[in-house]
């Protein structure tokens, strides 16, 4: 593709929704619907339309029944309907397949585009959509793990450097990252509205989606979460934490959910707002940096991911990372992180028995 | 040892403090009062002595200089100063070694008993302790990761059968305990106070102390240990959790102190007091049952615990578990967990992997 | 009545149940299942029987429909079935009306005893009671403010000191206090299990119902029970709180049935089970001893309370209060609070107004 | 004052910092480092520079020593250096008074400029600030109710309706407002970085300062300051909350500092940040306008507020507010405010009896 299109970038206000296909809409619905409790604005035979209790958009999650399991668009809202012919032009530039979807082509949208990004991955720019009940106040159903709204998609992809300048040229800017000392990045997180990330690049085979995160307001209700799977004794849905990131200082958990789609909860990371909000470099070496507490990650979470869609709807052949991969470089007989860089970490650690 | 004493026992209060032996107390207050917030009664050259904000008796721990790390003494409390006197008699007759202690052998302890428990343990049992002003009120140094008061013990012994029995003998009620189909027990919870326990026994070889356990109000409290360890760039000292017990229903977390004597953060168990409380038996193959959201038990957390001390100060020598040990009939080539009886944990769960 | 029996009294352990007589099932249903999510065991055309999470006996609330709000019993649990005849024996030797009841004449509940006390409660002592399943762990049914289990009772009478007395007879135990320095006694707090209390004493014109107090584990559950209110629009529902007391320490909130029965949500007083718990004794000027805040305590508080039945199911008529009111000496032209001791409160705290 | 400037206003990113005037340090300093857990950047005779936990500029508070406590400046930063100057130009062709701020006047400041704004406020544009240390992982700093931000400024202004289109003016966007039927607006809240408001506008005589908000992450973090002023025996600072907002959705306390300047922390509004985010308008009569739960505002908040100075220092006059008064038109005789639209509040809400 055009590495350095001449054309301006569509002003992206934030991450606003994904679409997820799913193989079972009624397993599907009772872990987004009846454990996570996100509120229904429309659901058929062949889809549901969630939304977080303060989001007022028609939907920041649609699931959408097909025969495997993969991720069907990331959607970006811009900041005017204009902006999406903007989005159009720039990746024609780009020489990225252009797809203009009609009003109501994803129920709840108006006219929007959707292409095949440089990185591979479906991506849609909109703005017009339906409004609906905000459910800010309504606490009569907000559940002791309330979800307040969608908070970032985070996408799997070989080069981080190359997908860092794409992302940059779209007018992100780096709020944190992780390399070694050699000046390999193995992942970068990347905003637009005033938080830690919209996108986040994890470093992999790809192009895969890692995970989508949606925000809690306190701790405590994440902790619901998993108390609330422990009491459906589905507890095997939680692969990692909960714990507190390094990275963006947010307190995490991560689900699969019936499809194995991971799943981030995440709460309180920090206002980036400020044009120079200091960048966040950590070496991909500190125990600390996935987990401030130093808890292992569980290797599925580095190797697992879900597939992709093209724009026909077949899943897209993954390109392999050439550079080193985190979890190679930090666990194992060739790899070493420290709490303490100089000091090994003691025998006791879990990460040091994996 | 005589196994049925004809004499009755002491009346036990509850699990009121213990003396650790560290080798550097400098180190072992940083940790203890510096991250735990612990507030000092009096230090000098030879020890610390130790309360929660809630705590009113002198101390609940005592930390003395000595060359090796182990466990001096685990005390309860009886209801008055004659089941001290109660107590020795019972011990004797139990045939178990008797120590009187005068008034002041551990500071703001009045007179007491120490005995050398059948099952290896060195027990103190007193009433008169000097009162000192209770922190309750006191937010004004109560830090963000406040801790209210000791809440329990728990021993690693080789045949957990026998070691309940006695503590039957002595009063102590069962709550909960893991079994297999096959009868063994991995390990019982027992409570004087009215809360899941003053005492676990741990199946292992023995006797060895594996931790001492105090207890927050909240949640937010014990995720703050592990944020403040973290910022100190001690994270290591994190041994397991934070986590939601299957057993005892607590939210949980396990450090490890400068010494390697283990301290569990604990809060929210519930209420035994009636005659009649369920014991709850959890199959030992249950993956929830340590760790409700089905996170792994790091393997230090089976093998490792302190030393103990017999009256003379000398380590104990350790007589070998010959039942089946818990970790290794739950994980490995050997074990299994599950999550719904019957259905194998997924790949990714970490526990899989160890 | 006779104030000194020699009998021994009836061993009891806790504050178990209240029966209450609601004027309207549907709306009573609404309140406490609807926003308090309480766990219904059984419900007809004529009762309701509640328990919270962590309870395993039939109740700890029976709602009974009648034509006048009042209290119809509050239930201690003594010791064992034997304990019943020892509570009938000795209130008989008090001089009390003294009422057998058959196993079922309370749903769930075996052969008890009612009596109408010294002060005019009616006040039944039971040990039989059918177990229900524990909800400690359902956690799928655990709303945002989930009730763990019922704490105590607060009954208003007009003489505190004796009503201490009878207490005292009965084994209960004061934690703390609050007097005026000529020695009158406004109210007290008095303990079976090892609580701030099973029973609060309140200065005035009784019998009457001050409240029951229901508890949660953590303090963001009460918020959230007044988010609820907002949500359905009853915040008026909302008498006094949430704030933190200075007696007892405990987080709190104050509300209103649809009937006007106060119920009071709690969490987070302290242990007392030692012996020599240290009694707290608070100045009826101190400003911080019912709101450690300050926060004003609205007039209904001290003026409102529910009637009491006699065991004939009449209403009991009302003894005036001779001693002062609380409410007199603290606020208003003839009454005076301080933060701190000699200084007077600021214009801006709303007490002030009053 | 011209009313419309037809050159571009300065892009403001968000509310910054405030400069107080305050006539005891030491006191002011045990206020807002001793009780609040602010980070002192710089001290000296005559200031204290504060900053929040994840704040990375130099301040977002001044403190400065003068005979008058009154507020000195508000503070705004803009996009970039190049913005001060579009202020500058901006407010001359408003007829503003306009004075430039070499680098260093206040310290850690670049060059600024400082105006008389329309209504009578002296407020500041910057860009250029000295970074220092972000504390946001600081958890061995952080006590129990860390702050993390400023989050906004709220002023006191006779003519709301203008005060909001001289706002808009500067391209400030209205979340939520407070009307009656007739049109009448007492009070609004306008932002620019995308949460409920950079700045309030209440309805009073003016200018005055009405309070400066700072941000926590949950709200346990307000409860301890609460709890932390009771242990200091200084209730009496604690003017208002804690308590949830109807307007902004947020939870709340209000305090007053030594010399009675409000402040308030806040938490948990929610994001505004899309072009469509829809605004909310409530009934000034509804009584969970500001307090969610119904809880009455005190007097003094409607009446009391900070004086402001102008740019030679001096108090500024007020201008009296001609429009109703919100606290006359919901309370007392002259007022009513419901729960529900069309019933009257009950006897024992505290809000009737004021």
């Amino acid at each position: 593709m055009n590495p350095q299109p001449t054309s301006t970038p569509p002003d992206i206000i934030r991450a606003a929704y994904a679409e997820l296909i799913v193989t079972d809409l009624a397993e599907s619905r009772a872990f987004y619907v009846g454990v996570l409790g996100l509120v229904v604005t429309y659901e058929d035979d062949e889809a549901i339309y969630l939304r977080a209790f303060e989001e007022y958009l028609h939907h920041s999650l649609v699931l959408r029944l097909g025969p495997v399991a993969a991720l069907a668009a990331l959607a970006y809202r811009v900041r005017s309907q204009d902006e999406v012919a903007v989005a159009a032009d720039y990746y024609r530039e780009l020489g990225a397949r252009v797809e203009p979807r009609p009003a109501g082509a994803t129920r709840g949208v108006g006219e929007a585009v959707r292409v095949e990004d440089p990185l591979g991955f479906p991506v849609e720019f909109f703005y017009d959509s339906e409004h609906v009940e905000r459910f800010t106040r309504r606490y009569d159903v907000h559940g002791a793990g309330a979800i307040s709204r969608l908070d970032h998609f985070n996408v799997m992809t070989p080069d981080v450097e190359a997908a860092r300048a794409y992302h940059e040229g779209l007018g992100f800017t780096v709020s944190e990252d992780i390399q070694d000392a050699e000046g390999t990045t193995y992942a970068a997180w990347m905003y637009r509205k005033p938080t830690v990330h919209d996108v986040a690049l994890t470093g992999g085979d790809g192009p895969r989606l890692h995970h989508i995160a949606f925000a809690t307001h306190e701790q405590h209700q994440i902790l619901h979460i998993c108390d609330h799977l422990g009491a459906l004794r589905q507890s095997d849905k939680i692969e990692r934490g909960p714990g507190r990131h390094g990275v963006s200082n947010a307190f995490y958990l991560y689900l699969r959910d019936p499809d194995g789609h991971r799943i981030e909860i995440y709460t309180q990371d920090y206002y980036t707002g400020d044009p120079d909000n200091p960048t966040l470099t950590w070496d991909v070496h500190d125990n600390q940096r996935r987990d401030w507490w130093g808890n292992p990650v569980v290797p599925s979470w580095y190797s697992e991911a879900s597939a992709v869609l093209d724009l026909d709807g077949v899943v897209r052949p993954l390109v392999a990372r050439t550079e080193p991969a985190e979890a190679a470089v930090t666990i194992g007989a060739d790899g070493f992180s420290y709490t303490r860089e100089g000091e090994p970490i003691p025998e006791y650690k879990l990460g040091h028995q994996l």
